[in-house]
């Protein structure tokens, strides 16, 4: 769909602005969309598999590790999606509870996350084999910019919640985390009530 | 610019993640860049003149009417903006406090207002004459789609505070609202300590 200039309406009717209504424990009312994640959706992301099917075992498959809410309007090119990310705290093993994380599909694609509840991180890595780390708590926020792989780690004792805002047309890709065997770098219990990151000795580089 | 795909890194120096700061008075740690606009910027916006000029010649032409943080990386195709708009109390005649307002230079590009402080009106209107009025208090947000001019309204009485995203490459075209004679709704007081909208009689359309 082309670019619209000023003065050429679109083909499609035009969106009605909508109000929506934020909660800072996660969940908008007006949302569109809802998904949720278990922690049998989990396996194979954890470093510490044993731990993951421990948890799994003692807890239950279908316990609510993390869910989104989103609005979005028409696909129109210049459209936003607006979100938030609820992630409940927890560990496998000495990693902190995170969510699958992605590359935008249209990698240039940036995003905003601002927290609106409890102490996480964000970690941003690139192809390439940078790698950040970066506390949020209330107030505090990253602009994730394009070709940034990234993912929310809930590194504190309550709900990790943020709200988002992305093109609409960016798309996510998962699967890149995956094949490279996880991030390259874990967020983990530094022993003494903080976090810390250290090397992902599995993680086998980011194939384009 | 063109658009990257995922694998292929684009010619400039990726941006490096950094912490915003985002005060729920606005304001941004962070921020590159900051703009304020003072009662004397504001003549020929209100539909009473005389009561913008008496005010200008009772309390200064040099007093702060609302100001405006923001940060960006490079612009890249991809890139976001992520701000925060402080609007302070008061009317102009009938008419609440507002901020210019505009449409996107590229007028499909939506905008995300999220309130985090106070209460205000988001004014909202097509070319084609459609006017919406939404009120935001804290926690609330409305996702601005393409081709809507917008104008943020304070009908309270403390600041009205909201964060905002667009993207980097959306624009501003200010001019087609002074063109128009004003926006075509103006949000007045209701005589009973709220706020109401009533047609703006100088209103001569918006023009492509």
């Amino acid at each position: 769909m082309a670019t619209h200039d000023l003065g050429v309406l679109p083909a499609f009717d035009l969106d009605i602005p909508t109000l929506l209504d934020i909660s800072r424990e996660g969940g908008i009312g007006g949302r569109t969309r809802r998904y949720e994640k278990f922690a049998g959706d989990m396996g194979g992301v954890y470093r510490d598999g044993d731990a993951w099917r421990a948890d799994v075992e003692a807890r239950g498959s279908d316990r609510l590790v993390y869910w989104v809410d989103d609005h979005r309007y028409q696909e129109g090119p210049g459209a936003l999606v607006v979100g938030t990310s609820t992630l409940l705290p927890g560990r496998v093993g000495d990693e902190f509870a995170f969510t699958r994380g992605h590359l935008h599909e249209v990698a240039d694609r940036a995003e905003l996350y601002y927290c609106l509840k409890g102490r996480g991180v964000l970690l941003l890595e690139t192809i390439d084999g940078r790698s950040e780390a970066i506390e949020l708590s209330p107030g505090k926020a990253v602009d994730v910019p394009g070709h940034w792989i990234h993912r929310s780690v809930n590194v504190g004792d309550e709900p990790f919640v943020t709200l988002f805002c992305y093109a609409a047309d960016a798309g996510q890709n998962y699967a890149i985390i995956g094949d490279a065997n996880g991030m390259k770098s874990l967020v983990v219990t530094d022993g003494a009530g903080g976090w810390t990151t250290v090397p992902n000795s599995d993680h086998r580089g980011y194939r384009a």
